[in-house]
């Protein structure tokens, strides 16, 4: 096998990339060797290198304490429980939150035998326990796997001083009711909010 | 910005990835660190360092001249032309093929201002002069671009003494006529092949 072959072969295992569409990204870029290829190689190896699991919070960054757990700014009594990095990112994108997160790395799962001791939920309760944490907000995601563990974690946080709160449940912004399951419209309906009266 | 998102940013811009499955493939990559992130970087970078078209058929190796052009037990004489490296490898997966090949890098195109000098069109007639080609196989695509290229080059070829011949339109196997466009079934029923008499 060349070299090539190796390299396609490699990059057909990206999720979004199959055989066909890796020979194409290869070709792209075997055609923008100086302008993408070499500056996509580098960076790669260079964040490979560099990346790791920050210590308080779990997050994937090239520093640690990763750059989160280092902004001064952020409001580090306000801790986020999010099952995954991308659940992270995808919370920092909307660009509304300005506290800390934790990141669990995954959810308990009796059928897969993940455990409470497979996930960083040990460093949650200490980082709880140590003071200076107000309130954890937990942003699993509405599966029922997301949501056995935010229970389990409650209960773990229930003797605790901080508040707890979980996200709001309801109509997604831009989405049509005719579209939305019974579940998300029956939890919108129970957490209406008051316009007037 | 980070290394990171500067990362996720380079591969957001190859095909087939946009900015959030170039994240999911980002976050694919940092779990899979050396099983995949390392290896990957350095096939890329490896790649970039020595890819090279081959002077003698254009084809794009990490050796020159390619692969192809070396492998002795290849036809020298049967020299199928193609548009693209892309189609250069489809060919050679439907494993049918032990000749060699042309590289054009393109097509010509009045519209896009490219003109023969534009193409490894003249590399291609001295191949054809310098004697040893005995047949060239023109397989530029089935588009308006690929037959004004092909007909160029069989007009440029008129005078030498090699035979040409292209590739034949029918039917694709495993195709239904009843999804095929008239031009398809027209071409595949003026070249009909004789089962018997």
């Amino acid at each position: 096998m060349t070299e090539l072959d190796r390299f396609i072969q490699l990059l057909a295992k990206l999720p979004g990339l199959g055989p066909r569409s890796a020979r194409r990204a290869a070709l792209f870029l075997l055609k923008r060797r100086e302008s993408l290829m070499e500056p996509l190689a580098a960076a790669m190896a260079e964040t490979a290198r560099r990346i790791r699991a920050c210590a308080i919070c779990g997050n994937l960054d090239t520093g640690d304490p990763c750059a989160i757990c280092r902004d001064g700014k952020r409001d580090a009594g306000l801790v986020c429980v999010v099952e995954d990095v991308a659940d992270l990112w995808a919370i920092e994108r909307s660009g509304a939150y300005a506290g800390r997160y934790h990141v669990l790395g995954g959810t308990l799962s009796a059928l897969e035998g993940v455990g409470p001791e497979d996930l960083h939920i040990g460093a949650l309760i200490e980082r709880c326990a140590t003071g200076g944490v107000r309130e954890v907000i937990l942003a699993m995601n509405a599966t029922v796997e997301g949501q056995t563990t935010a229970h389990y974690i409650m209960d773990r946080l229930s003797a605790s001083a901080v508040d707890l709160s979980r996200l709001a449940h309801g109509v997604p912004v831009g989405g049509e009711l005719d579209y939305l399951d019974e579940g998300t419209l029956a939890a919108a309906l129970a957490s209406r909010q008051k316009l007037k009266g």
